[in-house]
């Protein structure tokens, strides 16, 4: 028997928990230190950890975790009250990213003279990988500053949660697409087909469990391992019955649960299983498969133009949906700087691409810097969009 | 990309739980549920989950996290108030399971008319399987009683802390063994450079670790995953670097971190993950290695002979240890009677036994009917032993 995978797993949880506190010290998310992780333990640099099925499949599982928890965070009572504007804001956030990806994508891949569908695919991929925003780094930042109830404020919050689903519905129908041997028909019949799947079955978990908890309220255990199973079960369905994307399968898994009394408990006790075990795989595996010497000039140039218009997009897309909705100059530039930062969707999203063929690997150094660079410049930028104006002086 | 392992882990947590929850009910251990879930899913029943690397590796994972947790959990200060009489029982209560066990199984090897030195291993192996006493559902049963802090009580106490120390100690020697190319001078001595190196990397360990901890109290993650960690790394440098069982190792790094100001949360977050994840899995992958259609009639007499030794040695040893050390012949059969229970150690053992060839997968039934049946008879016996002989009519 081989133990390598012990030491690979202590390596990992040692290196991203290390760099992730010596990114927090310099004011930026754990994810980046964690990132960096796994680029310098994996080919970029030393080569000194190696992929394998079970690091893979680890990192599968955190990725689902992590995709249940965003769902369980989903406060569908604030999208409720946030209504038309946030959606309008969102739905801006995701068009013009989705966009422009997809045109440079386009650009770059100008030089063949006739398009095939799956290099399409490809194309309007890049778009989806680009529209998912992080919104806990602005979250954080706002927060320091004592702006979290502001116009702007809410309206971010509320338009990061549409903005979660938008990118959630797009990234369902493009992966879908992607089996050859299906017509689009039929493909948006399975899509139609997994959310009814997906409400009735909630429903009726939900339902049970309800009864089960109000029959029983005091243990936890077995209610959060039933909704593990759950999760686990609505990913497998998802891509075994409906062609769907696993991690789908977990985001609706954990909106359905979000309703539920045990929801604090249950997302603590995930939170541990987490961040002890399964989210360092992963984010450590998407360093792992950075490949540097792949750098050529023209995928620099690639990164630059990506990353250029995943900001650029970001603060028109948003910034022009606020305008739209009535809001202040001054207040729809604060919102689109807060919609700028990518983090863990974008990276769970290539990384689900590139399984599916969608994504050259080659790519995932430009994602992981258009991620890593958006979200360091967020705070950055946040601060000065809401400096107060008649208290400009530099505070020395 | 195959999600069959996404239903498999959806299947394995909800059957052993719900089972679990049936054998409490019946006032049994939820462990046996657990090993009914795994014996029903396997080739032994409906053949429904198959094992995997994945599940393997999950389930070794498991297995560490739970020896990590048995170390953490000992309490030292207990060990040296309880003593020399507890350290006779535990001693008594382990030679004789090891005589008893290696005299059955060289007695069901008698046929062969010599014996070679990997054949007197495994039948060695055999009596240290019996040896770990799981002494969990006998405090269950004593605290029901109201009779924890009797002195037979305080004696089941202590005593079951030195057997599992006693035992790690035999398993570490035999598995060592167990590698043919060395002598065992050399073992004897990489077996003692584990040890040093144990104490020698644990000190270290923790007292950079209590330095960081009383400079920065709050934060408790990023010490829960560096022990984590340390676990980790023990387990492998135990099997890499000195031919010892990693679950050795992890139960020594657990010892290392039971004096930790953190070790109560540290418990709970690995309990968690336990409960979660790795535990279920590791308590079905014993029930998935059970075949019956391998339960010959040979294979039956050897269980019941099994069962019978692993019961009786248990009594007459540890009642003996204790009788010897001056306390009365009703407290020595107490005392006996509580460490009859085998659990999760026992399993633990059997599964590093079968990896390093020591012990045949057949074996597996014989253990695992072992481990259920002492589980379920030592709460029915304490009763008896425990009954009040002034009020001994019968409750109507």
């Amino acid at each position: 028997m081989n133990y390598d995978y012990l030491l690979y797993l202590a390596i990992i949880l040692i290196s991203t928990k290390l760099l992730g506190l010596v990114t927090r010290r310099a004011h930026m998310p754990q994810v980046v230190g964690a990132l960096a992780a796994g680029l310098i333990l994996g080919p970029a640099c030393l080569d000194l950890v190696h992929g394998s099925v079970f690091l893979n499949q680890v990192s599968e599982i955190g990725v689902i975790v992590l995709m249940f928890m965003a769902g369980l965070e989903t406060d569908t009572e604030e999208l409720k009250r946030s209504g038309l504007a946030s959606f309008v804001i969102a739905l801006m956030g995701v068009l013009l990213p989705l966009a422009g990806g997809f045109g440079i994508a386009m650009l770059c891949h100008a030089s063949s003279p006739s398009l095939s569908s799956s290099e399409l695919l490809q194309n309007i991929f890049i778009g989806i990988i680009l529209t998912a925003t992080s919104v806990s780094i602005t979250v954080e930042t706002l927060k320091e500053m004592g702006k979290v109830s502001t116009k702007a404020g809410t309206a971010i919050l509320g338009a990061a949660i549409i903005d979660d689903i938008l990118g959630i519905v797009a990234l369902t129908i493009v992966t879908s697409l992607a089996d050859p041997s299906t017509n689009i028909a039929f493909v948006l019949l399975k899509i139609a087909g997994f959310f009814l799947f997906a409400i009735l079955s909630g429903i009726l978990f939900a339902f049970i469990t309800q009864k089960w908890i109000s029959f029983d309220p005091k243990p936890n255990r077995r209610h959060i391992i039933l909704a593990f199973a759950f999760c686990l079960l609505m990913s497998f369905c998802a891509e075994h019955f409906f062609g769907v994307a696993d991690i789908t399968g977990a985001y609706v898994a954990g909106l359905v649960l979000s309703h539920s009394t045990k929801r604090e408990i249950m997302y603590r006790e995930f939170d541990t299983m987490s961040y002890l075990l399964v989210a360092p795989v992963f984010f450590a595996s998407i360093g792992l498969k950075v490949e540097l010497d792949s750098m050529s000039g023209n995928l620099l140039l690639f990164t630059a133009l990506l990353l250029a218009v995943a900001i650029l997009t970001k603060i028109l897309g948003c910034g022009l949906g606020a305008k739209a909705m009535g809001y202040t100059k001054r207040e729809s530039f604060q919102i689109g700087i807060g919609m700028i930062s990518r983090g863990e969707v974008a990276l769970i999203v290539a990384n689900k691409g590139e399984a599916l063929g969608l994504l050259d690997s080659s790519l995932y150094a430009p994602i992981v810097v258009t991620v890593v660079i958006t979200t360091i410049i967020t705070p950055i930028l946040l601060k000065f969009a809401f400096k107060d104006k008649k208290n400009s002086q530099p505070n020395l």
